[in-house]
C-alpha cells in the first residue's frame, strides 16, 4: 500500500538526481508549493553532480524539503513515495553517433531520441538501465509512484512493465502544453479572447509519445477546430510564431509549419514540437529544415549547452545559491500533489493500453489524458486515431515492442529487424546493416 | 456536429416530460443555473401531463427557460442539444406484476426494477420503447447528448447501442452519491473533521448500475478504506442512519447493514442502496428486512405516492405555481453544463465497456467514473472487480445482453434462459416456466 | 524442441501409474498399435499399485513396450515424450465427502466431480497436486506433451497453465464419443444406413469440459441436425437406449433423456452423459433420477468396484497375467502416434481459450476440436455457443478461474465466493457457508 | 442453410467465367471427380468468352456437368451451392499502369497484384467490384460458400466481409504448394526419401496471402525445419532449382534464393514464390533480378500469353473440343467436395482473423491452415509469426483495410495515406503524390 498519511515527510527520490536541467525546474516549483514538505533523495551514476544539486537543492526554497545525494538505488528508492526516473540513456557522445553518423547515409534527424536509427539505439542502450531500475523498485519499493521523463518514453516505459509488471510507473512529457499554448495564442489572434492559462484549453490527445494528436479541442463552450482550420490556411506559408519565440533564436523553436501541413492531410492537430513530428514522416521535412522553419538540433548545441549549465553548476554549488523561486511551467510539482490526495488533475501521460487507445495493442505504452487523484493515474478513453495517423503510429508500436524485447533478451537480430522497419531507414538492406553494425560498435557493446 | 455556439439557446429534449419526480428536480436545478438558458421541450406519452409541466415549468425560476409539451419524438427530438430520457417502462399495475407476483413462489423483491424475474420483465417490457427512441434519435437528432436515467438502466442504455451504434448516449444513476454522504460522515464520526460536500469524497467506482463497488476512497489525503474497515465493524449489528433520517420513517431509507455486511466478504465497499444489493444476494436478506434493517417497496406504497404527487400537480398547474428553487442534489444541470463546454466534470456513468472495466465483456453497459468536457463522455479506466464480485456481476452482464436481445429481436426462448439464468429464480424449471408464463401474460403482448 | 526421432524409443511418463482403469486401456491398445515402442514409466503414490502394473504391463502385448514402475516424479518425467496425468485428487472417502454431505442440506449430485459443492471441493484437493507437478514438467520435461485425463477437467487443466505457461498440456475425455455413437445409431435408426465408425459422425462441438455442445453433425453429405430434431421428438417421452444397453443395467448409463429435453430446449445437442449434464441444471433432473432414467452415482458403488478391481488386479499381478489385447475405445494412444507424427487427427480437446470459443475469456479452458499432428496441437475456431448455453457456461468459467485462483493461493474467502457462485448451491449464505465450513473439514487442510 | 441433399445436382457459380486459365484447370478436375454432378453457371463481363467456356466445358469429360454461361449476377448465384470468384480487377492496360508506370520513380515490381503501387491500385479497382458481388450474393445466394480466387486476396476477400458481414467466404491460393513441393524434393535430396504427393509434407503456415510463413514442417514423424537449414546453407548461393524446372525459362519460376535468404534472417520458411516476396522486402531483391535469379513478370508477356491463350480458345470453341482430362494440382474442387461432405481436409485458406493468428487484428485476413468439413471452414489457431516477420505483415494488414475502407467510402486521403505507407513507396511526399495522381488519372475514375 501506499502510505501517506501525512504530508510533511513526503519522500521523492530521483533518479538522475545530477541533472542540470529537470532537477532545477523540481526545485523551483518545490519551493513554491505550500502543501508538501519533505525530502528528495538525488541518485545519479554521477554522484559528484547529485552532490552538488543536494548543495543546490538545499539552499533554495525555505528549507521545507531537505536534499541528499545517496550512493545506491537501494538508498534512494527505500520509502519513496514518488520515483522520478530523468536519466541521460549513454553520453553526448553516444547521441552524436545515434544523431550523426546516419547522416552519411543520408538520413537526418532532427532530435533522434525517439525514432530513426538514433532512437532505437537509444532505446537499446536504455533497455538494460530501466531494466535494472525495474528490478530496484520492484525490491525496494513496490508500492511507490514512479513518473518517467526519460526518452525514448515509449520504449523505457514499456520496459519498466515489462520487468516489473506491477509497478505503478507512467511517463510524462510536456510537448502537448506546446500546442496547448498555441491554440491559446490563436483563440486570442481569431476571436479577442484572452485565455488565462494553457490548462483552460481542453485538448482530446491520443497517440504515442512525440506523435500525439488532437482531434477535439475546446475554450469554454467554443470548438477550437474550425478555428484552427482557418488559422492553418492563415499561416500555412509563414508560418506562426509563438508571442515573442522568434523560431531562429532556438534550436528547439519552430514556426509550426510542419504541425500546419499535416493538419491539412491528415485533420487532426498534431500535438508535439514540429522537430519531433518530422521524424515520423521520412522525405518530407528534414532535408529542408530551412523551407519548413524549424531545425535539426546538432549535438555540439548539445555539449555547449551542458558546458555553459555546468559552469553555472559549479558556480551555484560553490557559491551556495539555490535556484530561483519561479514556476517551470512542469507540471510534475502537481502531479506529485494529487497523487498524495491534493486534488484531482487531469492531464496527457503515457501508459500501458489498457483500452484507451482503440486499435492500438494492449499494454503498449501510448499517450492520452488521464485523471490522477490519491494513488491513482487512470488512463481516459480516447477512442481511436485518424486512421492515416493510425497506420503510422502502429508501425511505431510494434517496433518499440520489439526494441524493448530485443534489449531485454539481447537478441541482436530482432534489433535490426525494428532497426530495417523504421520508417527512417529508407535503405537497402545492405546498408541498413552497414549502418546497425556501425552505429552497434560505436557504443560499449550493448547487445 | 454538436452545434452549440451560444449558451442562452439550448434546447434540452425531455422524453417522460410529464413526470412528477425527475422532471420537478430539473426545473429547479435549471432555476438556480446562471450559465444557460433556452428551451425545454417535453414529450410524454400522456401529453395532458406534460401540459401541466409546461405550466408548472414557465412559472418556476426567472424565465431564461422555456417550457413547451409537444407531442411527437420528432418535434420533441428536432434539434435538441440533450436528450433526457426518464420513462417508466409500463404502469404500476405492470410493476405489481414485477414484485409481487413471484412471491407466489417464495420470490421477494425489495425494488424489482434491476434484476429478478421483476427486472427481467421489466426489461422486456422497456426494450422495444428504447429501440423506438433510439430510431428517433438516429432520424431526428443524432448529434445530440443522450442521459437516460431509466431502469434497467444498463438494458435500457444497452438497447439504445445495439440499435443505433452511433449514438452519443450514457446512463446516470444518483445511487453512488448515498455512498459518498456514508463517507462524508464517517469522516466527521471518526476523524472529527467537517466534509464539506459529498463530492468531496473521492470514489474510484466501479460494476454495474445497482451493483457498484469503491475499491478506494479518499478525502484530501486520507485513505478512506481502513477507517471504512473500522466503521464497520463498529455498526455492523446496530447499522448507521444517516443523520436525520432513521431507517424506519422511509422505504427508501436503511441502516446500511448490507453494505456493511458486503464488504466483509469482499474487502470492498458496495455502492448501492441496501434495498438495490439485497436483490443482488438470494438468499441472505429479502426475507428478513426488519433484521437487516431495510425495506422491501411494495408498489401500494408507490400508488399512493403517485397519486399525492398527482394532487400536487394538478393544484400547481390550476395555481399557475413554479417549483421551489432549490438544489435537488442531482448532478444532471451540471452535466449538461459540462457536455456544453462549462468546465469539466468527474462523475459516475453508465457507458459500453471499452476497457474501462476489465474482464467484462466489451460493449456491455457497466458503471465507472468517466470525465465529462465539451461534447465528451469518456469513461475512466478502472481495473478490474474484486474476482468474488466479479463472479456475480458477470452473470447479470451476460443476462442482460440476452433480456436486450431477446426484447429486440422477439425471442421468447432465449428470454426464458436469461429469467432462469437470474439468481433470485430459485426455482424448478418446471416452477420458473409457470411463473414467466404467468408474469408474461399480465402485460400486453411484449414477445 | 521435442526431439522424436526414431519412433521405437518413445517414452511415455504415466502419472497415477497406478490406476486400476485407464492404464489397462492403455496397455491394451499399446499391445495393438505397431507404430511405435520404448518404455511406459509407472509413477504413483501409491507405489504397490505402480509396481503392479508394471508387472500386468510387461506380460501384456509382445514385449515392445516395456512397464517401469518408479518413485520420484524426476524420475517419471525425464526424458519422457509425452506424458499422462491420471490420478485421483484424494480418496473415496473424500469423494463421499463432495457427493453425500451436500445432500444434508438438499444438494444431489450424480457424480460431484467436475461442478456443484462436490467439483468445487475436488478441484481444491487438486489444484496444489497439479500445481506440483506442473512445477516438476517444467523442470524436468519442458518440452514434452501433456495428457491430462483428470477432473475437474478445466480447474485441472487451467492449474497447469497458471503455474508453467510454457507447457504443451491438453485435457481428454471420451464424453463427445458417446454422442457420436448416439448418432451412429440414429442414422442405422431413421434412414437405414450403417455407420462403420463413430469416427463417421463429424460433430462441431464446443463447450466446456461436461458441458460441451454440437451445433453441426454430419454423416457424409447428410445433415445431422434436423434428423435429431425428429428422432428426439420420437424418443423424448420413452429415452432411448444404445444397443444392448439398458440404463438400468449400469450406473454409468442413461435413456438421453436429458440430452433430448435440453435440446428441445436450447437447439443444440449437448455432447455429455446425462449424468453429468444433469449436474449443470439444478432443479431440473437431479430430484428425479428415475423419471429421467439416469443414475446418481453412489460412493459406495464406486468403492465396492474399487475393491473388485483391486482383487482382479491383485491376481494378474500374482499369475503374471497381462491385458487383454482388445481396442478399448479410447483415443489416447491414436493421439500419441498423431504427436510423433504417424499421421494427423482432428478431435475434441481441452485447451486455453485463444480464440476457438468466441465470447468466453481467453485463458479459460474450453473444449473444442482440434487439428493434431508431429509436436502440435491446434484448437479448430468455433464460433460460439447458444446463447442461453453460453450465460450457464460463462458462469462456470469463472467459477473455475476462481477455484484454480483460490486453489494456488490458498484463498478461502475467494473459494467461498466461488462455491456460493455455484448454480447447485441454492442455499442461504449461512447454510451455504455452514456447509462449505463441514466439507472443508472432512479434508486435510487444503486452504 | 446450406441445402446439399443430393450429390447430383450440385450447382456452381463461377463469376469471371470468361476465364482462359483457372476455368479450365476447373472442368479438367471436375471430369476426373466421380462424386458430384451437376451444373456449373459462368457469368463474365466478357458474355462471349462465358459463351465460349460454355461449349467448351460441355465438350470436356463424360457429361455429368452442365456448363452454362448465364448474363446477370443474379443469374449466376441463384441456387448456387458454391460460387467461385476469379476475376480480373480491370485491364491488362490498367495493369500496365499498376507495374511500369511506378518504374519511371525507380520503383520495381515483380507482379504488382498485392502490394506496392501496383497492389493498391489494383486493390482500389477491385473494391466496388467485390462490393456489387458481395450485395448480389447477399440478395441471392447468402448461404452459399464462397471461393475467392482473385488478387489483391485479402483486400477483396475483406471487401466481401465488410460489405455483407453474413457472407461464407474465403480465399484460395496455391503458392503454398511451391513450398510443399520444395520440401518434398528436399527430403528426396537430403534423406533419400521419396515422398508421393506434396501433402504429405505437413506445414504450419500462417501469415498474411503471398506473405505466409512456414514456422513448422513435417514429414511423417520427422521435423523438416533444420534439414532445410542445412539445405539452405547449401544452396544459398547457387539456388535451387525444382526438377525439370530451370529459372531462366519462365518468367513465373525461380531459383528460391529469396527464400533461402530470408530463412537465413528470420528462422522461417517464407511460404510463397520469390517474385510475390521479393515485393515485401524493398530495396533488396527488385533491382538485381538476374543476381537473385527470379524474374519481373512483364506486362507485356502477360499480353502475349492472353492472345495466345485467346486463340486456342478460339479454335477449341469452334471445333467444340473440351479440355484434357487432367489433375492440375489446384485443391479446388476437393475443397467443394469436402464442403458438401464428402471427406475432411485441412489446407491453408484466407479467412477473418478470429484468433488463428495472435497479435494481428481481428477480422483482418490472414492466412492459415484450416480444417473444411460439411458445410464448415474453420481456421486452425496458429499462434504468432516470428517478430520480425510480424512487423511486417502487420503494416500491410493495417493498409489493406485502409484500401479496403478508401474503397468502400471513396475516400482519396485515405487511399493517398495507405499509398504513402506501402514500403515500396520510398518517394518523398511531393514524388508520392505525383505518382498516386498519375496512376488514378489512368484508370476510369475510382476514388
Amino acid at each position: 500500500m501506499f502510505h501517506i498519511s501525512t504530508l510533511d515527510q513526503v519522500k521523492i527520490a530521483y533518479i538522475g538526481g545530477g541533472s542540470q536541467g529537470w532537477a532545477r525546474s523540481l526545485m523551483s516549483d518545490l519551493s513554491l508549493d505550500e502543501r508538501m514538505s519533505g525530502t528528495v533523495a538525488l541518485y545519479d551514476l554521477n554522484f559528484e553532480a547529485a552532490k552538488k544539486n543536494e548543495i543546490i537543492g538545499n539552499h533554495s526554497g525555505d528549507g521545507r524539503w531537505r536534499y541528499e545525494a545517496v550512493s545506491t538505488l537501494k538508498k534512494v528508492l527505500s520509502g519513496a513515495d514518488i520515483i522520478i526516473i530523468s536519466i541521460l540513456p549513454g553520453t553526448l557522445d553516444d547521441m552524436e553517433t545515434d544523431v550523426h553518423l546516419p547522416e552519411r547515409y543520408g538520413i537526418y534527424q532532427s532530435v533522434g531520441d525517439t525514432v530513426g536509427p538514433g532512437g532505437i539505439m537509444r532505446g537499446l542502450r536504455a533497455v538494460p538501465m530501466f531494466a535494472e531500475i525495474a528490478r530496484a523498485i520492484r525490491d525496494y519499493s513496490p508500492e511507490s509512484w514512479v513518473i518517467n521523463y526519460t526518452n525514448p518514453m515509449s520504449v523505457c516505459t514499456r520496459t519498466l512493465y515489462k520487468v516489473f509488471p506491477g509497478i505503478k510507473a507512467f511517463g510524462c512529457c510536456h510537448e502537448v502544453f506546446g500546442t496547448q499554448k498555441l491554440l491559446a495564442e490563436m483563440v486570442t489572434n481569431r476571436l479577442g479572447l484572452e485565455v488565462n492559462r494553457r490548462e483552460d484549453i481542453h485538448v482530446h490527445v491520443l497517440g504515442i509519445n512525440h506523435f500525439t494528436w488532437v482531434t477535439a479541442a475546446s475554450y469554454r463552450h467554443i470548438d477550437l477546430l474550425p478555428i484552427f482550420h482557418d488559422f492553418c490556411a492563415h499561416y500555412a506559408e509563414s508560418g506562426y510564431e509563438l508571442e515573442g519565440e522568434s523560431w531562429k533564436d532556438s534550436v528547439f523553436r519552430s514556426a509550426h509549419r510542419i504541425a500546419f501541413d499535416l493538419f491539412e492531410t491528415y485533420g487532426a492537430i498534431p500535438a508535439a514540437g514540429d522537430r519531433h513530428l518530422a521524424e515520423f514522416f521520412p522525405g518530407c521535412y528534414l532535408k529542408q529544415p530551412e523551407t519548413w522553419k524549424f531545425h535539426l538540433t546538432p549535438i555540439s548545441f548539445r555539449k555547449q549547452d551542458r558546458d555553459r549549465k555546468q559552469k553555472e553548476t559549479d558556480y551555484m554549488a560553490q557559491q551556495k545559491r539555490g535556484v530561483e523561486r519561479k514556476a517551470s511551467g512542469e507540471e510534475g510539482v502537481n502531479i506529485m500533489a494529487a497523487l498524495l490526495g491534493l486534488g484531482e488533475l487531469v492531464t496527457n501521460v503515457n501508459l500501458p493500453n489498457q483500452g484507451q487507445v482503440a486499435h492500438l495493442p494492449l499494454d503498449a505504452i501510448v499517450e492520452t489524458n488521464a485523471f490522477i487523484t490519491r494513488n491513482r493515474v487512470q488512463p481516459i478513453v480516447s477512442g481511436a486515431l485518424p486512421k492515416g495517423v493510425e497506420l503510422l503510429a502502429a508501425r511505431h508500436v510494434s517496433n518499440q515492442e520489439a526494441v524493448a524485447e530485443a534489449g531485454l533478451t539481447k537478441d541482436r537480430g530482432l534489433a535490426f529487424q525494428a532497426f530495417l522497419n523504421d520508417p527512417l531507414v529508407t535503405l537497402d538492406r545492405q546498408d541498413a546493416e552497414q549502418l546497425f553494425d556501425d552505429m552497434l560498435s560505436k557504443h560499449q557493446p550493448i547487445l
